[in-house]
């Protein structure tokens, strides 16, 4: 039987039926008029997404592709600052280790970034510094602005994964100073998983290196994508293209600022559920590290374990996430970027309110009406 | 306006309607039952297309990337003995260039390997070597078996670029001793662009480095893939998989045997008209290099040249390939691999023979009926 699990994850989100159908399209040649337009297209929208006007350029891979290919550009042979505060800032970790000298600066998953660390590691001889601006293993929203501050005052790259809030919450890669920044197709911009797209400051293009891996190597795709019509220096995967210029289409439709008060308030309903359950959010947050806007963490009541609690969501065919890595059994994650709907969101905080019931824990108050009381 | 150009050329190939609607599949999670199911059916019907036993597993990029994957696991910091004789071999050098001591081993384009500096290289020091089995680039195929025997004699690892062979042509990978195979899924196989798939043996696996490209850590994607259900160590190009998993299926549904069979059939038609045309082909054969039997590459008669001989082809809405590099303007390709049809065929050497005739070259006669004769 097919599996028609609602996913209320932090990615892979459900798919628009538009961007769904858009892949069905007969195969193209790739070095084209059609495709360099739906390249374009793409770009187009997307910078506004990042807020840049930087050099955008789409790899054919995931999100983790998108990475390497920030941190080999720009970080090979280099001494590379990396700051963690949960999975995703432990991985550009260690791809940098592949490729240069990899400082972690560590936080407890879920806590502030440690940026007085930044600037002593900055002031030994950092060039090039990571950061997960939305750390959806642990829920917290980091600070772009501030890092990127911090970056040009010591003259070093700022490479920032947004892969989980371009598209859903603010990001303006131009204005914070982000030298790199990556997004992939899907999350918050609701397109199928195997597209990362990379921007890069001519900042960084002064300081690339040579001899990046091949298929990684940002020049080649800088020189395909200044052609017209718009190429890739290797095949692409043309459907995803499709799928993603529709997806596109309809951020552009929507407007982006109209979209992140969307996920915004999606946000601000989860987590006036989570408080009238009386359920403790994960994240410790300060001035400037935030909840996330796209995925929200909380403690899963004690006595019950990730299986159970998510097994009772799970009954009603909606999956949330657990925790990763030393998190499982620790914390319950609900996803509501891309294009998740007000439906799809109240059956989800039903159906964790069930499995909260279920564990033990009473609620304080209803969290489905709470989350209402935001949405209606 | 929609382009529904008739593609004939070595990759991407037209997509059965069967491929292209299993892409509108709503988003799954793709560390569960469906996906794994979608995965370990690939894995089944691909391992009956390489002819191996080994492991095989499936990364979400281009042919390319599953090159790239090959040459940065097992050649990194080596010494590699490049074979070339076509646009293909010389990536895979350039691509050894960025990992290891690569040398190359160059013949003409579209004439026989030097298999005698392969073995002189063998003998000062190489370990690795690389050899692209069908050279889409010339229309040549390379003799897999006999440079699986010379790496063995050598004891040196045999990486078989089969991107555009396996599927359409006879490949026996474990019979010819290779040990790391590579194909993409918009070639022979019929599937969209997006994946690349690669079969590693034994004795390559003891003989892996450490730390190649986080992307391409094909240790990391066999231990994922050794999961049930089946995984890819990052988020998988999951409306990719869905495509080529039914491509798969109708290869299965077709047979091997037969798919191979079909290929050479239309391989052998297209030789025929060209035969009846007076026109040249372009590759030097000999007893252990053949033609290609999925793509067809042939002098441009005297006195044309790419654009205008593509663009009679092109009055009836079909494109064929012209020549790479320096080959523009010296030879045109007909890409048969796939699922190209009868109809498709016929109607392509009828353009085909009309772009002739109106470049001045006086068939000796008709080349359409030379294929019809093939493939009645």
């Amino acid at each position: 039987m097919e599996d028609e699990t609602l996913l209320m994850l932090p990615g892979p989100v459900p798919l628009p039926e538009r961007v769904r159908f858009a892949m069905a399209r007969q195969a193209i040649n790739h070095r084209g008029a059609e495709f360099g337009g739906a390249y374009s297209n793409i770009v187009r929208v997307l910078k506004t997404c990042f807020g840049t006007n930087n050099d955008l350029m789409v790899i054919s891979g995931s999100g983790t592709a998108g990475m390497e290919a920030a941190v080999s550009n720009f970080g090979k042979g280099r001494k590379m600052a990396h700051l963690i505060n949960g999975k995703f800032g432990e991985r550009l970790w260690k791809i940098g280790e592949r490729y240069g000298e990899a400082v972690p600066i560590e936080s407890e998953w879920g806590t502030p970034l440690n940026l007085e660390a930044l600037k002593e590691a900055l002031e030994n001889g950092c060039e090039v510094v990571t950061m997960v601006h939305n750390e959806t293993s642990a829920g917290i929203l980091n600070p772009g602005a501030e890092v990127g501050k911090i970056c040009r005052k010591h003259d070093a790259l700022f490479i920032m994964d947004g892969v989980t809030s371009i598209g859903g919450d603010n990001v303006k890669a131009d204005d914070w100073g982000v030298d790199v920044a990556i997004v992939g197709s899907q999350k918050c911009l609701a397109a199928p998983a195997g597209l990362a797209a990379v921007s890069v400051s001519s900042r960084a293009w002064e300081k690339a290196v040579k001899n990046p891996p091949y298929y990684f190597d940002l020049p080649a795709y800088r020189k395909n994508a200044a052609k017209s019509p718009m190429e890739t220096p290797y095949t692409p995967a043309v459907p995803i293209f499709f799928a993603l210029r529709e997806a596109c289409l309809l951020i552009e439709e929507e407007g982006i600022e109209k979209r992140v008060a969307r996920h915004h308030r999606m946000a601000k309903a989860v987590r006036a559920a989570v408080a009238a359950w009386g359920v403790e959010m994960f994240p410790k947050t300060d001035a400037i590290h935030q909840y996330s806007n796209t995925v929200t963490a909380a403690r899963i009541p004690k006595g019950s374990n990730d299986k159970d609690f998510r097994g009772h969501v799970k009954k009603f065919g909606i999956q949330i996430a657990g925790g990763q890595d030393h998190l499982k059994d620790v914390i319950f994650r609900i996803g509501h970027m891309g294009c998740v709907s007000a439906p799809e969101l109240l059956a989800t905080l039903a159906a964790t309110e069930y499995a909260i019931q279920k564990s033990g824990h009473k609620v304080t108050s209803s969290g489905v009406m709470a989350a209402a009381e935001v949405l209606g």
